[in-house]
């Protein structure tokens, strides 16, 4: 069905998405190729939101080269759009070039989508095809794949732990356990982030900045901070900078005069309480989505971590493994209850594994997944 | 100062000592390959105790193949040797077969030979040379090295554990953490050793047999228990088959009675205690090299596992993480105090990181190292 020239294009397609992975958030990365009698004539990224889509970055980059259009392939990772949104649809602009051939690596998850493009195309009589590289595509975008079918992010989290399993001392002295080129590593996920989401704990422990320093990215993730009491004090790290997002409990009155204080901060304050009066963490991951988080970071402490495990809020782990042993009565990752039985324990599967700098990196994802289709 | 061909030939003798991994024992595995006017004449590599060394099955199989020897160039992974032992000097078998040049990957380090063997070689007028593929020659007898250069075995400590450090749930339920092809590769490495150690712990919590069963092989590693006040039941697996060798505290009139018993199973007991009137751990280990052990290979629980690291019995790690969570109320690894300052930890280098099944499998090395050398 798919010739290896196909593939190729597609691969390279695949590579240009990738050019936007700090950018273009909350849209997905896209990247496009257009080939011609066996020539590639224009190349494009998804460009920041409200900007161009990878599918006229390419357009117009065959036509600043002189080349004409009509009848070429278009190899694009994701169905090309078919609403107005901030940018007028793709699919009309490449049915008004009269490409003969569009090729894409997933139908767009977006309802308002979803098909639509390519019907759009097939019905101005263009050749179509989906699902080449398919699983590398929804990759990419795993996040706004999330968002868009299961109104929730992706959720990342992150621990940096040594080899037995412990992210700091008994005494909460916990930097440096892993390396720089993890560190660094560390930052370029978030970078690919929507936002990162921590925790009252950890601001107490480490007051964390929060933001993307060891690698260049033109955009911050937003902050996100879980803190049932508003116990931040206004010049903590987490908010300098641009306006974080804190979730809170019922608004008592000493809440609300913190709030005042934080809110001149620039923080904006959402109270969003469970049953237990603590933080709704699966409501917070809704009202995320609503804001437009894709992939979700969360960077956070023994507590939040467990409570996020235990309530289905996590879609994989992201573990650094340090070469170093800290010892039984020294921090563990999760505050996890063991299961009455090793058939009830939490399953993972091995996504990768790498070795990054003198540390070992491991992403796993939680088996069974919630469903993303 | 080595030719292309040398390498290629050096790197044959070490894919034939391999085959000796689970056979040589208390000998070093040894490969030998003789070469004449570029042709491979004869292969070898070391047998069983008491039976053929490497060299002298690569002479005998280049005789039987109709070859003769003068002239010949022969390339062994270890110094070929100069005293009797067991067998007569390999050293004078390659002299009376007037070979022209050895290549030896590295010095025997036997204080009986260390050096002899090439000078004897050199003496008859016989081009030496040494030191190819050293590293991966060592790394072969890594425990031979440490037996005879340090007076203690190479001490391997296996470790099953789930993602987040925990080898058991609470309730000590632990078969089976991780699949089945990483318990395969466990007895693997089960099978290369000398020894398996482990500790009273174990045999009550799991009563196992800790013989080789996953992988084939003719010859079972000694079991050796730690067990202060010999409380092993005469009936337990690990008592049945082969003598198992037991450490255990002094004998009073109660551990005497034991002893009987146990003797009766055809343990041999050995009582050897440090100030504090536990195993001294240290002592096993110099008392294991005398009795030949090279890889001692230790299979045991949470807090014998912490003892050996804390009195610097341990050289590396052979830890298999499983793709799940236990929970932070479970079992650790190490039954090992947390240092008073990130700096004070215990530090490891990683060897090797694979995939083994669905798990994880890491090798790690204790450093600073006792050194070898």
């Amino acid at each position: 069905m798919f010739s290896q020239t196909d593939f190729v294009h597609m691969e390279r397609a695949l590579v240009l998405a990738a050019r936007g992975m700090y950018t273009t958030d909350p849209n997905p990365r896209v990247g496009c190729v257009i080939v011609k009698d066996g020539e590639v004539i224009g190349e494009g990224f998804t460009q920041p939101a409200g900007q161009d889509h990878a599918e006229i970055r390419a357009l117009k980059d065959a036509r600043a080269r002189g080349h004409e259009l009509r009848g070429a392939t278009v190899y694009v990772t994701l169905e090309p759009c078919s609403h107005f949104g901030r940018t007028p649809p793709c699919a009309n602009a490449l049915i008004e070039a009269k490409v003969g051939r569009v090729v894409a690596a997933m139908e767009d998850p977006n309802p308002l989508v979803s098909g639509r493009g390519l019907s759009m195309l097939r019905d101005a009589g263009i050749e179509v095809r989906c699902e080449l590289l398919a699983n590398e595509a929804r990759e990419m975008n795993i996040g706004f794949v999330s968002r868009m079918t299961r109104k929730r992010p992706w959720v990342r989290m992150k621990v940096a732990a040594s080899l037995d399993g412990r992210t700091g001392l008994p005494s909460g002295e916990s930097q440096w356990i892993t390396g720089e080129a993890a560190r660094a590593d560390g930052h370029a996920w978030r970078a690919r982030a929507s936002a990162i989401l921590t925790g009252i704990g950890t601001i107490r422990e480490d007051n964390p900045h929060m933001t993307v320093r060891a690698v260049e990215t033109p955009r911050q993730p937003k902050r996100v901070l879980i803190d049932s009491r508003l116990d931040v004090p206004p010049e903590a790290h987490i908010l300098a900078g641009a306006p974080t997002l804190i979730f809170c409990g019922n608004l008592d009155e000493q809440l609300e005069q913190r709030a005042i204080a934080l809110r001149d901060r620039g923080a904006e304050i959402v109270p969003l309480v469970n049953e237990n009066g603590k933080v709704d963490l699966p409501r917070v991951l809704i009202e995320l989505a609503e804001r437009g988080v894709n992939e979700l970071h969360v960077e956070a402490g023994y507590k939040l971590n467990g409570s996020l495990l235990r309530e289905g809020c996590v879609d994989e782990l992201l573990v650094y493994l340090a070469p170093s042993l800290l010892g039984s009565d020294s921090m563990s990752m999760f505050n996890l209850v063991a299961p009455a039985s090793l058939d009830e324990r939490l399953h993972l599967e091995y996504q990768s594994v790498d070795r990054i700098g003198s540390d070992i990196r491991i992403l796993a994802r939680l088996v069974p997944p919630l469903p993303l289709h």
